[in-house]
């Protein structure tokens, strides 16, 4: 399981912290809202923060039909970023700081998911938003499909990168009379707030938003 | 001030949530432990996310001598990306469904930062993560400082596109029985946790890390 799938892919700076293994890259995908998306064009090379959403062993973006983004993504391989921060680990020395995270990289060329699917696939993000929404909601109509475009790319050439734990100090530090832990970092959910002409009744998706 | 300091930095898809205003800019980079760094090379196009600071008009990066990033840094022009994502936008109809974000994109080529300053924005950017801390630790040595490259890139090239406020439905929509919002979303700050040798008291940094 730990075995990259490709040169590209095989991490060299602080190998010990790689893992190529799917249920990892699957965890990270799905506790992402959006990723990052780096592609090259003839302005230069571009990294574009986008929603995304998993569905088996694919990653999904959507956009509108005219993205410069989406068009390009379709005629070249490029990659796909999710950082998630976790802490920030203080060590004895300045040289042994460093953060504990979560990242995952996918290589590879995004293929339009085709209209039949498509409808399907914007089900499956919005049940990742808010489970339960889409019976609530006006769904898309013909002009609003016709106007976005989504896209998947195969998580098959993918690596992750986790650093977890308590500073990794050098033995000869160990004296300094310097506090030395992790401050905690995450993803915050605050209280909903209704729009103003909202009169509907919050769903359980809402209600237990801050505390789920 | 809202005007694109060059055509790869004017925001096209959403060109009314863009701003070029160096105050926005510098918060939304100031409130980032990381950002992600898109460049290219042999191997294909790279989005890697990496620690970074601000002091005065430019973003700092910092990694081994030995990074394939780095590198490859000098040679290129680049994109660094800064996303913070501060809500799930829920929308009476599927369509309009958004989320409220602030991020900003820096074009540009990275320099590295010379030896005589580079000690000193290691300083800054410890002063950026925990305040009055490095006084308390055991500085880089010359060892340290050697083996580690720090490079910056001018905030001069960029664009902020910022959602922020309510969902934005079409009015056809708004009879419509379903709970329309805001769920936010943000950053949270844990309980730190101590090192397991760690016996020193919890400087303010710490005790106030949950709280402020």
């Amino acid at each position: 399981m730990n075995t990259a799938p490709s040169s590209r892919t095989q991490v060299k700076r602080g190998a010990s912290k790689a893992s190529y293994d799917p249920a990892l890259l699957h965890a990270i995908v799905d506790a992402a809202y959006v990723c990052h998306v780096a592609f090259a064009d003839a302005h230069g090379t571009h990294c574009i923060p986008t929603a995304c959403w998993r569905s088996g062993d694919y990653l999904y973006i959507h956009g509108s039909n005219g993205s410069r983004m989406l068009q390009r993504l379709t005629e070249q391989d490029c990659c796909v970023t999710i950082t998630h921060v976790d802490g920030l680990v203080l060590a004895r020395s300045a040289f042994n700081h460093s953060m504990n995270y979560r990242s995952a990289m996918v290589y590879g060329r995004f293929e339009i998911v085709a209209e039949d699917a498509k409808r399907q696939t914007l089900v499956d993000f919005m049940e990742h938003l808010a489970p339960g929404r889409q019976a609530e909601i006006r769904p898309g109509n013909d002009k609003e499909f016709a106007a976005t475009t989504v896209m998947r790319i195969a998580l098959a050439e993918a690596a992750c990168k986790v650093r977890t734990g308590p500073p990794d100090d050098d033995a000869e530090d160990m004296h300094i009379a310097a506090w030395a832990g992790v401050l905690p970092l995450g993803a915050a959910r605050g209280t909903p707030v209704p729009d103003a002409y909202c009169a509907q009744p919050a769903p359980a998706y809402v209600k237990d938003w801050a505390t789920s």
